[in-house]
């Protein structure tokens, strides 16, 4: 936790918003990495993410089964759901949600959104060519030699 | 949405999840990606997500706004968050979350783990180690030159 805490704080230094994120399997850490929203100009370069993606190029592979992940920060709930589908054993934080919003990092207002019914969130929704669409996931269920993840 | 549909397709015989995502700014097309968790062994690289990159290094910002995204299949949490965080405007998409369900894709697994109490959740979470992280905070408060996002 020590290290994720020193690259949020190193992070800040570089111009990088103040978030790092460790990765560790079997007593070892297999990424390091702090945002990097602003300086990579991608909205999903939180250190989470960027510490997941590391580690799976390290492990060569799409399923972190068994990896614990230190933040410097609570994971916003794009960062929760990248664990999941990352397969993250459980995790640790120090900064919670509440000290991100006291400095401008609203999180609270995804996990709103999240939580309304679709037809009262923020961002309009439309559903369009479902049949069309559903052609690709039959040809999906029908394919014998698929990567399943 | 018919070139969202057709990615989702073509990604399917490339070795990719049955996903597409086609992010468009004032008519024109910005983006147009395909789902690469497997191909590129990143549990982060749902099309929506490869479809927000791309976009916003062809733009130069990570601000999407004013962007529309279509998708072929309704984005998970992940992805909707990362849609959030992008300020995209709208989107459309075509296959629903059932249907994703049914070819064995099962976000709603991870939106059930969000609408959870923290402790009820399946990924368990200690806070650690607030004071010392708590001490890069304050210090991005007072940071003049920052870069807020």
């Amino acid at each position: 936790m020590r290290l994720a805490i020193d690259l949020s704080k190193k992070s800040i230094e570089e111009g990088g918003g103040p978030f790092g994120a460790v990765i560790v399997k079997d007593g070892e850490i297999v990424a390091a990495a702090a945002n990097r929203v602003t300086l990579h100009n991608d909205p999903t370069a939180h250190a989470e993410v960027m510490a997941i993606r590391e580690a799976c190029q390290k492990l060569n592979t799409f399923d972190l089964s068994g990896c614990e992940l230190y933040a410097s920060c609570e994971p916003c709930p794009m960062c929760l759901s990248a664990m999941y589908w990352a397969h993250i054993d459980h995790f640790y934080y120090a900064n919670d949600k509440n000290d991100a919003a006291k400095i401008g990092f609203d999180d609270a207002f995804i996990y709103e959104e999240l939580d309304k019914p679709q037809e009262k969130r923020n961002m309009p929704r439309v559903q369009m060519l479902r049949d069309e669409a559903l052609k690709a996931f039959k040809r999906w269920e029908e394919k014998t030699d698929k990567t399943e993840y």
